[in-house]
């Protein structure tokens, strides 16, 4: 310790009393620190033999209304937030207050409060002084300030006052963040607490023996879910929010150019299409996809749904009943919606949105334990202009249509993916493999399977994208036997060379994004 | 308005100055409140031709060190904090403090400074005294308190005093809410501006075109991913934190009883084994589960890897290379990490608690667009007694082994799934499908297409488990044809009696867990 330098200050104010602030304070006393402290953690000092100076002698104001108001005054923030400049400091000298290096304060545990449930104690146990004082220090941090608001803390942090004589500047700013992120949680609880309505409880989670919720944010997303309006159906599942968002996902690819469709199944698409009319768009996502795996589904589309459509997903070719979970469209007719009624259970969505439907721009994320993992939203477009024909044989404009369409419709599969393409619609896809080999297979395996009318051994003649690149030619070329046409992928593998040559020799056209799409 | 009732006080200090404000600011002064206001505020209205009371006449204290203290009094806060007892509004009088009804803060915009990215401008900008009366206002809401901190509000609350005299106790709560709300906003994001490195950067996102942050969270938990020590080999990518989780999740569920190993590969197992050995268990996993998917894989271990089982690991049966990403266990002999060292990419990741590893706790959520799904993580575990034998023939000892243990493999694979577990090993897996029927087609597929040495005739001869019910006898159909010999499944399909005669007539067995376990 330099003992030319004036006494330093610190200020205390705890919550929790105990011994651990005792020995803290014994040795901050023995380093020569003024302790000024509030009330209660003076008495609770001096009954451990340890003199502080309580604030009240430096403000002159007796704590009011109960304590409500104790620390919140400008004496004690002006020592705390004053900078090490010659003018504030002589501020201080002026009206002798001191300048205080080490602020601890412990805040009411409003947690307490929240697990009893009982509003008046929470709202009792909502510290104000504390906070201010922590944030305060915080903000002081370059000019010198230690604040702890964590009482583990104080080991390591008296440690260096006695070692080094004080906090270095990178420390004090990792303790100033702390307080920052103590407050967060601090204020989250409070409004979680308060605003009960805004965490909507679902039936449950992803499973019946999960407690499930869905907390809105406050985003002004056109698309957000809590912008749709529900006009019919059951409470919305945990499940159903997750393929509902699978559903937007697709439709805001295509935007709304030309009619589209989608059916989701489990977030993976059973059927996706594109066409020039709606009805058209549905009887090829729903026929021409996985018509099976398309019971349950969810269905969305970007046009109004008319009586006629309502007629088509109800009743199928056959006669059979047809039957989804949701339905998501911008608007629908009266009498489209009479139909609908008679299956009082269908969730129907309505928002005008879906129209034009965006991309949502807003940050990903996905929980793992210990913590989150962030990513920018996947708003990358493949356009035409983006494509690198690698083959000789190039493909012609409407396999670059559907190849563009296919690169889409792989987007929206869980990875490792594989998508089958016809006309603007999906006909099969290999999703979410452990392997790109088995995604090519399973593809081609429904695509057959699906092929009730004709013959399972007739060429596919589709398009073929992969969400990755191919490590080996062995994928492609269980497509190509297939009589898949012309691929799309994103290139980039060591081996690109070995499919491209495959390829050439097969006579097919393979394009790469140069951007891989993985979605898990 | 109610002439009889003193007059009503409100308080004003705003950052942004504009007419709205002065346009509100009239209203309140025709509907009779005493307009106190911060210097700033006051100057501002009167050059607008409006009169209110400056702040500093209550406190008689000026503004000290710049303005870095203005508000932060106890006649300010006192006059916010009050209760409506006849002790509080007696010890008010007698300060001559006003009780303010009506409080309305706009508060720096710290953002503007985070944007600039200039730490002296972002404390600068951090508010101290606005957060300390919009916090004590909502904390007083309950008696009377009205706080605004969004402008944007005013409009709706003086309308409601104008109409109503007042805004009522339901609309004050949200108002506090809503303070709580933009406070944890205010302080995530200095937060987040003063620990850049808390937010970890990563190379990208899922794919290389977006990118990506981890967020340790302060949990305590011992297998939380920042407690695993990585001791060689590269950064860490956004997909290995996914199928690290993967692989956590997976011995989470054996515990530490036995040896086990698995294998991840985009979130979905490709090996997963418990026996009495660790080299044993190991080989399992690899060669008995699906070898080529495991390329490139994640390997998670509940034991300490010694030198011999580090040479199984890079060297195959056949003196193939074998590559894998990532490797998780309890600890390493020294022999051992000589060896893995040769692979210098290759990431080993140390965690004591593997050796016992238990399941999180913590709650789970996922993004959607417009918000987050929260669930209660799935712990629940199934064990001997849980289970319902439905059959007529009953499941061996060995079976039942198998059976719970498939189970732990069905909940690990991404819905729909069916596993195909002998011996205590994965097999094969159909996973992520859109339909049932599809991902038992694909298990047998695969286990058919992986008995390499044996006969793909050969009677499989092992068990199956379905992550939910079957809604028709025809997946069951596909596993018992392959020589699936007993099935666990949830039960609960209207058809479930189909599908026990099919069994029944088929002579295999089959239990209920009457528990689902989708993992989207």
């Amino acid at each position: 310790m330099d003992n030319t330098k004036p006494k330093r200050n610190c200020l205390i104010s705890i919550y929790s009393k105990n011994k651990r602030i005792v020995s803290f304070a014994k040795q901050l006393d023995r380093l020569g620190f003024n302790i000024y402290s509030s009330e209660g953690t003076a008495k609770y000092l001096k009954q451990n033999k340890i003199e502080t100076i309580n604030i009240q002698k430096l403000t002159g104001f007796p704590p009011i209304i109960d304590h409500r108001v104790v620390t919140l005054h400008p004496k004690i923030h002006a020592g705390i937030l004053a900078k090490n400049t010659k003018d504030h400091e002589k501020e201080l000298r002026q009206l002798k207050i001191p300048k205080f290096n080490l602020i601890i304060v412990d805040i009411y545990p409003v947690w307490d409060g929240i697990k009893s449930g009982n509003l008046e104690k929470v709202l009792d146990l909502i510290d104000i002084g504390g906070p201010s004082m922590l944030r305060a220090a915080a903000k002081n941090f370059n000019n010198g300030s230690t604040v702890v608001c964590d009482v583990r803390d104080l080991s390591w942090v008296v440690d260096r006052i006695e070692k080094n004589g004080g906090v270095n500047l990178e420390e004090r700013k990792k303790l100033a963040a702390k307080v920052f992120k103590l407050m967060l949680r601090y204020d989250s609880a409070i409004a979680e607490f308060l605003s009960e309505d805004k965490k909507q409880k679902l039936r449950y989670g992803e499973n019946p023996h999960q407690k499930g919720w869905f907390e809105p944010d406050s985003n002004i997303d056109p698309l957000a879910i809590q912008n749709f309006n529900q006009i019919q159906g059951k409470e919305l599942s945990f499940n159903n929010y997750l393929d509902i968002d699978a559903a937007v996902f697709a439709l805001s690819q295509v935007g709304g150019k030309k009619p589209a469709c989608v059916i989701i199944k489990h977030t993976n698409p059973t059927g996706f299409s594109v066409k020039e009319s709606i009805e058209n768009v549905y009887e090829s996502a729903w026929y021409e996809g996985d018509p099976l795996a398309a019971f349950g589904g969810v269905i969305g589309l970007n046009r109004s749904i008319n009586e006629n459509l309502a007629k088509q997903m109800l009743v199928g070719k056959n006669k059979e009943r047809k039957f989804f979970e949701v339905l998501l469209a911008p608007s629908i007719d009266k009498d489209a919606l009479k139909l609908l009624a008679t299956r009082k259970y269908l969730r129907v969505l309505i928002n005008p949105a879906l129209k034009n439907p965006k991309p949502s721009i807003n940050r990903d994320f996905k929980k793992i334990r210990g913590g989150i993992l962030y990513q920018d939203s996947d708003v990358n477009e493949i356009r035409e202009k983006n494509l690198k024909v690698v083959t000789k044989k190039k493909p012609t404009k409407k396999q670059i249509k559907d190849l563009l369409f296919a690169w889409k419709a792989v987007k929206l599969c869980k990875s490792n993916a594989v998508s089958l393409v016809k006309n603007q619609t999906l006909i099969a896809s290999g999703v979410g493999q452990q392997d790109r080999k088995e995604s090519c297979k399973i593809a081609v395996m429904k695509a057959r399977d699906l092929s009730r009318g004709k013959s399972k051994s007739t060429p596919l003649d589709s398009v073929a994208a992969s969400d990755a690149f191919f490590p080996f030619p062995d994928g492609p070329r269980i497509l190509i036997d297939a009589g898949v046409k012309a691929i799309i992928q994103p290139g980039g593998s060591v081996r690109d060379q070995e499919t491209i040559n495959l390829c050439n020799k097969k006579g097919i056209s393979m394009v790469f994004t140069s951007t891989r799409s993985f979605r898990h």
